[in-house]
């Protein structure tokens, strides 16, 4: 019934706009809005709708938006939180698809607040509209086609190819302040609160459409559809455009300072850390970062690799910048004889002309020219980074256009750091307004271009698809699960944990329960020597200290002879304990302790934890995430991603474990967690993981509904 | 003969200064230092020196220093360096005890330019000068007694009182542009370069004394003497002033393209990381970062708590503030009944009482006062953050003036950060101007403050004092390595390792070899049982796939009847191996393997390292590093830097290690370390510690010369 993306396409490129709510006084926002829209030039007509007033702003005022004569796309509500259900119902009824609620005192006051949101996406489902907001900014498109600025923000920005989406409305004025410091231009610019109806799921999947957006970047504190989230990110990075996301409430404090403003619930932060890897979004740590890498993308292509030369006027800033290459992955490019050739014969004898480039601190316009030209035609260089001190000599406005002049005709990227702040001011904006991405710090410049980089290289990966294992037991599990919820019980007993994992294909440890000697004998027999075998009580929790656990028995006579052992064993150890059998167990070989999880978060669903077992977890928290369902390069990085993984390679002259089978073994746990969310939390601890070829064992497991 | 404080006060407050070299040519680098020290208003006379002219800038000019008819303090070469030795001289012959040697042409191009460096600290020393430079960009001391620009850098800085130091004269020109945009002052500003005879180390001590200066801050591309940097360090933070230093060279290609331009010579980065942590010298990580944490010190007191109060007027930015807050370790004040009254009273409805104090987006500057005042009153609250955006209606200038008038009465830390750039821009000057720290970044400025809070907790800390041992024997350990040397080699064998050891009080297993059962019982009752039994023999390396040792023998009986197997054994792995004996060892009981090493560092001289044994070094490289001397505070942090040092406190069921004696362990080799500089590399790999009370054993070592 709702079709979102025509109903986003009138609230971009309306060819009308009304604007509810407006009024006559400067400064506040009902009347500021209007006015931004008549300032940017909007590419249509624009409708004040005032109960009280005859015109504003110089143009006729509707009483009610149902007063408008002409078809109207767009409607912007600036009313009080407590009337907007009305002036909505109206747009409604005369068919208006687009709307924008710029008003708070929604779901983030709590209350009375929350009734109002829920009316007001009941409104927005009966009319098929696509609402923005409330508690937002408002939107902005720069689009010569439109030229919208239907927001309160204090200017509009330039054109360009960023999308910017934001869950704040106040980060937003930072934001385009910023921005227009530093000629930053932008697609389309949105402030989307509290996202009561269109998400920000909806605006990536529109963004991804639009011709207009490069690169998209987001501010957001709470991720309501983990899910959906990412697989909306994959369609958008898989159409070529990054993502690059903000994302707040880290720490419990910030989740709880964000809940007073937004009323938002958290998920684990390392959990959306990882969830974020797996579906490529870049996940930044500051707005500098957010725009340092925007920029990149932006302005300049992806690197074919990452070797990269180096021009300075500044041997310390030289080093610098090395160190932060380096540090960050790149490599320094090998001048080939020619260009060496090129560099001695026209730069002074004191300057350095291997990689990084000295010019020296006397160096002008010339000498620059002479070194960007030479590197970017070097064929071992895919980027330059042009460093620049402002020296008394320094023609720092001249070497900003000498760079942007010699860039223009290669394919390469340049990347600049202009140190410094008041002289070198007229240089970087030459720069900026080039198109040349500037960085303050060297080191933020080194890293953006390797996460550009890396973007590239990920983009050349196929993305594999999910197993589906076809030999697993649905219908064991459910009425499993089915079972115990109706007993009311929580957890799985060991029993039935073990004919779960069976069901899934899972290695569990054979094993049954013997109560005679004899029996004892047939069950070994049937597992196959060696065995365990372990007293069965439920007085005796620690079996060991009672001398209840027998390892590696390897005969009938044996089994026999342990089973009265333990017997005895226990009788000293408790004389009152009832013995309920001995348990007799598959004697696992020796292997690598690993720790498989699954756990329901918040905001993702299903989550799968890896890790190796015992003091790898306790002590080094050395652990990974991913949201289920995984592929196997899912399953690849996730196990790579911790550091202990490498014992698993075979260290210390041990032989490599088989991580054929520990993969094979994660998938299928991936599997379960989708096919039965009625699993809350579920621990295989450990499974031991043999050399390559011999398989897996669960040795201990534990399910919770 | 030399007098450093006599002679750097001549430099930084001379009654007059000769340029020597200087000429009419405007831009030029003789000619503009002369222009800049007439421009700051030098309070004292200038002499120009040319032998070509007869005046320059209007001063009349002196062919030769030695024509100067008055006494000169400080001289200025801006000389050629191939004649830089003959103007040295004559500096020399009439008394001159501060010189600035400009010119580059020294170390740094190689070849002569390393002989010309030589003569000119010959000169220096000959005469008791002291020496900046050579290859430098000057002296600057903003101090008014003197108001000296000695440098031909483009402007003069603010006064303030920052000192800083750089090897890079080129970085200075950046920094001065970076500052001067910031109104950073600085106290002492001054271009080291190549340090042939005034160093760091120096300038450091100069600076200490220095009332002008508050924090001192320096560019550092090569670590010549790393001791004696640590203990200048120390003693100017004893003082109270914090030392910022930023190290380039991290990565070799780093530090070989520092090489090129200084000829530095690098030592390890993790042994300078850990040496500037042993020194409570802040290392930092950019220009940016430098500045950061340089401007609270500079300019607020250091927090009593961290406890902090967040006064922000967007949703957004406070929740980025808290995460940061938190993710560095500082906590929400939390507020007292009568703050969240006066919040209650004086705030919208709508704003967020709690900490983060939301003044909500329309707020004026009246509102933030109120916010402020609160803040700083409560008992709770030990530190001050103010977030502001540019919303249409925020005051910007009139809250940055707000901010600075409130905290004036309070000596409470208030930091600041106003999000944007253009619009922003005249509220951060009101900031800055008042010496309000000002980020661009709420996650800078919450590292700033966790940077200075650290700073002040450890000044309250009490050093320790190196404790030195008296029961260890220098003779027997000098004798084995003057043997070892005059017989050529560079390794000492097993049993001397363990005499070099033992001398030292570090526990060796006890041991010895026997050449027949009989001998073997004898010794294996002098050690006590149980023993551990194992084949000596040059051919024989896998002494355990070679049956040639046995654990855990308790009897004599048992001795003996090892004894056969063991030769059996060998004389079937190898029938030809010539077996020297048997080795008789105490049996070393469970315990942790930890690794203990020492090493000769370029920079640092004898470096310790801790990590525990086998994986833990190896793959998760958690390792850590000291400079000795080490006292116990020192050998305590380096034990509690690593990760895998949880385990020595006893996890998954396990007693606490033997600390005690580990300390005493790596104390005992800091001590070897610092007598006996003939060893080049010492291992001990495993030290084997038992649980707490029962000792720690070497189980294995190895001495290299």
């Amino acid at each position: 019934m709702k079709d979102f993306k025509a109903n986003l396409n009138k609230l971009f490129y309306p060819d009308s706009i009304a604007v509810v709510g407006t009024n006559k006084v400067v400064g506040t926002v009902p009347h500021d809005i209007l006015r931004n829209i008549l300032d940017a030039d909007f590419n249509g007509v624009v409708y004040p709708v005032s109960p009280k007033e005859r015109f504003v702003a110089g143009i006729k005022a509707y009483r009610y938006v149902t007063d408008i004569p002409d078809p109207v796309d767009l409607a912007i509500l600036v009313f009080p939180s407590s009337v907007i259900h009305l002036a909505l119902e109206q747009c409604g009824q005369i068919g208006i698809k687009a709307v924008i609620i710029i008003s708070a005192g929604f779901k983030e006051v709590g209350g009375d607040g929350i009734e109002r949101e829920k009316k007001v996406k009941e409104i927005a489902d009966k009319y098929g509209m696509s609402i923005i907001g409330p508690n937002c900014l408002g939107v902005i498109n720069t689009d010569a086609r439109s030229k919208i600025n239907a927001s309160f923000a204090r200017r509009m920005p330039e054109e360009g190819s960023i999308g910017f989406l934001s869950q704040s409305g106040a980060l937003c004025t930072a934001v385009l302040d910023y921005a227009y410091a530093k000629h930053i231009g932008f697609s389309k610019f949105i402030s989307f609160g509290n996202k009561a109806d269109v998400t920000e799921i909806d605006l990536l999947y529109y963004l991804k459409d639009d011709p207009k957006t490069k690169v998209i970047l987001m501010y957001l504190e709470e991720v309501t559809d983990g899910p959906g989230l990412m697989k909306a990110a994959q369609a958008v990075i898989k159409a070529g455009k990054p993502v690059l996301i903000l994302k707040s409430g880290r720490t419990s404090e910030g989740a709880s300072a964000a809940a007073s403003h937004t009323g938002s619930m958290a998920g684990s932060d390392d959990v959306c850390d990882a969830a974020f890897r797996q579906a490529r979004i870049i996940r930044c740590q500051d707005i500098d970062e957010m725009f340092n890498i925007a920029i990149a993308f932006a302005y300049q292509p992806i690197p074919k690799s990452k070797k990269i030369a180096i021009i300075t006027n500044a041997g310390g800033p030289g080093v610098l910048t090395t160190d932060a290459a380096i540090h960050d992955g790149l490599e320094l490019a090998k001048f080939s004889e020619e260009t060496t050739a090129v560099l001695k014969k026209n730069l002074p004898k004191t300057a350095n002309i291997n990689n990084p480039v000295d010019v020296i601190g006397d160096a002008r316009a010339d000498r620059y020219n002479v070194a960007l030209s030479a590197a970017f035609k070097d064929p071992d260089v895919d980027g330059v980074f042009v460093i620049l001190t402002p020296q008394s000599m320094t023609e720092i406005d001249l070497i900003a256009r000498e760079v942007a002049k010699v860039s223009h005709h290669y394919r390469k990227p340049v990347y600049t750091s202009f140190m410094g702040e008041a002289d070198v001011a007229q240089g970087i904006d030459v720069l900026q307004r080039n198109k040349i991405p500037h960085y303050t710090l060297p080191e933020s410049m080194c890293r953006a271009f390797a996460t550009v980089y890396q973007f590239g290289i990920e983009q050349k990966e196929q993305p594999k698809k999910v197993k589906i294992f076809e030999d697993v037991d649905d219908k064991i599990v459910a009425e499993i699960i089915n079972d115990v919820k109706s007993s009311g019980k929580q957890y799985l007993t060991e029993d039935l944990s073990d004919k779960v994992l069976k069901a899934y294909g899972l290695p569990v440890v054979r094993a049954d329960v013997a109560s005679s000697p004899e029996e004892a004998v047939k069950i070994a027999e049937t597992i196959g020597y060696p065995v365990v075998m372990k007293v069965v009580s439920n007085e005796i929790i620690h079996k060991s200290e009672a001398g209840g656990v027998i390892l590696n028995i390897s005969s009938a006579d044996d089994v026999k002879t342990s089973y009265k052992t333990i017997l005895k064993n226990a009788g000293i150890y408790d004389p009152n304990a009832q013995i309920k059998g001995i348990l007799i167990e598959q004697m696992i070989p020796e292997g690598e302790e690993v720790i498989l999880g699954l756990k329901r978060d918040n905001s993702f669903g299903p989550v799968i934890m890896f890790g190796l077992g015992g003091i790898y977890v306790e002590v080094f928290k050395d652990v990974s995430f991913r949201v289920a369902p995984l592929n196997v390069t899912d399953v690849e990085h996730m196990i790579a991603e911790t550091k202990s993984s490498a014992i698993l390679q075979g260290i210390r002259g041990k032989k490599p474990r088989d991580m054929e089978k520990l993969i094979e073994c994660i998938l299928r746990l991936s599997q379960l967690a989708v096919n039965h969310p009625d699993i809350k939390e579920l621990d295989i601890n450990p499974l031991i993981v043999r050399e390559k070829g011999l398989g897996a064992f669960v040795a201990d497991a534990r399910i919770m509904l």
